[in-house]
């Protein structure tokens, strides 16, 4: 039997899209067979309104974000195909977008046109008032609300274990499994508050949006200057549609505010933003169906994703402590971190989850 | 029959300690019947971890907070004999506690002596250092972990009907009614987002604690000038022994303040004053059980209990709009509200149990 073909122990941290993703590459690996685990907080099949957790808020389609970083588009572009592949399961659909420049934009700046279908610029004739650069493409989208318990659900029926339980410590991770456990840190958000990993670099990017019943809107639409983490105002205009014939109305892009509540004068832009974008939404068949508030993972300086060597039990007096722990031996075990990922996550899901694969296999060829 | 022996629908927003006691008082009332159906985003059988929700995170214990307002004192003083008359049962547990002033405190200005049992002043050679005044009484704590979930218990086994639903608008918790039926709204935080309510007056004071295992101390500390949201500084002290053999060491009061996640140099902080405080905490026995972080549902002018007669359906382009209620009949319902109780959510649970009780019993001879 070689190292490939033993059953590897893996506790995977978080129940959010990249944390499952990562399951689902885990579990259909050829060449390697694991023992998962997932522990977490919430939970799809019971925390779907969790505030604290970002992946039920998101939109989510795949969308032209900030500026282009090379890790993230190979990410991306791997998640793209996956997730046009999956339109035949009606999980996701494909969606005809048009997306707008406040100012000129040269052809060759756009980064990302190689990423969606059918990608073309829009003539000047066709675009709304102000705005000077227009481009669509068919992209494809998906409603967590049915996206995350088929992830779980088809999770489940290959043997992964899921395990609620809300943990302060990485330590308490390796609680559920054995001396040569891996673990994988998909806290999002949490990383800034999980002992052992402290990240300081994480911070919320809040997003407040809509979700409205508009069955004759069928077309994706938004400002793509808007959705730029770094040089957004705060306020963003986007709309897109879904599998189930509900769309998405956004948003926003608020650096480091944790508020959760609705604002009632943000919820009014983005009605008359969308209504001035799509005029479509004004027909008495539009239904808003809620208000929800999302807390993107997001980290300065991008997202994590490497394996770092972590030595326990850790030091530190803040640490949980347990009899059991107080007297175990010291052990040096593989994480790997994958978060921070910002207002990206869906659409890097799936190409970040086989970049933990790869690392994995390596990994799991180092002492330990 | 008579209007006060015909059962009456109630629909309670929320399932915090504020809804629940509220449910618990009216389903032992012997002059009226009530039907009563909990709508919630969190309860307490699944959210126990729910970041939103502030009542899982709470001491929970009576502590003097504040200035007196005579309302809140008879709630404190109504609640105070409840929970200590439960004390038999095991959910609540007798405290001792010393309580500290860094400032020289008449007697005639405690206005809480009332309150708790065997109320003194303490010598000034018994003070911690920097403290001017001391004084001791004998409270009463209980561990959420525990209560919430033994009060939805007893709900249940009185018919109670439990729905776990996060709704954004009161409209959403008039579908689970009749067409006479009353709503209670205790939502605490919530009631910032709730269309129909928007009350922009609520606020989180946030609050992180550490929750130890510390079989020594079985007696409470707290810095009582700190335990003041309008004048704290933001950094609180207090020790609260509970049920259970846990110790929650507090604290921070940190006004409109969202931020759910760790901060480690606070967790250091309470941990280097609580020591300080008991130095029993030093023990090898003190084990860290977990470090926590939560919202106190507050309000500018303070809680808010109050019938207010609302007309649905509501108005406005925000509300959520489903198709029976575009063509709903106007009507008005009656709706009381209790909720904004900030840090002295369980200490005036009962007592403004009993006045929503009256305000209902009161309300129903009036034109519905």
């Amino acid at each position: 039997m070689t190292a490939n073909t033993k059953q590897r122990e893996v506790i995977i941290v978080g129940a959010g899209v990249i944390g499952l993703s990562i399951a689902h590459v885990l579990t259909s690996d050829p060449s390697a067979s694991y023992k998962i685990t997932v522990v977490a907080r919430d939970l799809p099949d019971q925390h779907m309104d969790s505030q604290a957790w970002a992946s039920p808020w998101a939109g989510a389609n795949w969308s032209p974000i900030g500026d282009r970083e090379d890790r993230r588009y190979k990410w991306e572009a791997e998640t793209f195909k996956r997730l046009w592949d999956m339109i035949p399961t009606g999980l996701t659909m494909a969606l005809p977008t048009k997306a707008f420049y406040g100012d000129e934009v040269s052809p060759e700046s756009i980064w990302y046109q190689d990423i969606p279908r059918d990608f073309h610029f829009l003539p000047k004739d066709d675009l709304p008032p102000n705005m000077k650069t227009g481009v669509a493409f068919t992209t494809v989208s998906l409603a967590p609300q049915a996206y995350l318990p088929w992830l779980q659900s088809e999770l489940k029926s290959k043997g992964v274990n899921f395990i609620c339980k809300k943990i302060d410590s990485l330590e308490d991770a390796l609680v559920f499994g054995g001396s040569g456990c891996i673990l994988i840190n998909a806290t999002g958000l949490g990383a800034r508050s999980l002992l052992g990993v402290e990240d300081l670099e994480m911070f919320p990017i809040r997003g407040q949006t809509i979700l409205v019943h508009a069955p004759n809107l069928r077309e994706s639409l938004e400002i793509a200057s808007d959705l730029h983490p770094q040089t957004s105002t705060g306020d963003a205009t986007y709309i897109i549609p879904r599998p189930g014939n509900t769309v998405l109305l956004g948003g926003t892009f608020q650096q480091g505010n944790w508020d959760v509540s609705l604002s009632m004068s943000t919820a009014g832009r983005i009605l008359s933003q969308s209504c001035a974008l799509a005029p479509v939404l004004k027909s008495p068949d539009t239904r808003i169906l809620a208000h929800n508030v999302g807390l993107r993972p997001a980290r300065r300086g991008g997202a994590r994703v490497e394996v770092e060597w972590v030595e326990f039990p850790l030091k530190g007096e803040l640490n949980i402590r347990r009899e059991a722990e107080v007297k175990a031996e010291i052990r040096k075990v593989m994480v790997i971190h994958a978060y921070g990922f910002g207002p990206a996550g869906y659409q890097c899901s799936w190409g970040v989850a086989e970049e933990v694969q790869q690392m994995l296999r390596a990994g799991m060829g180092a002492k330990s």
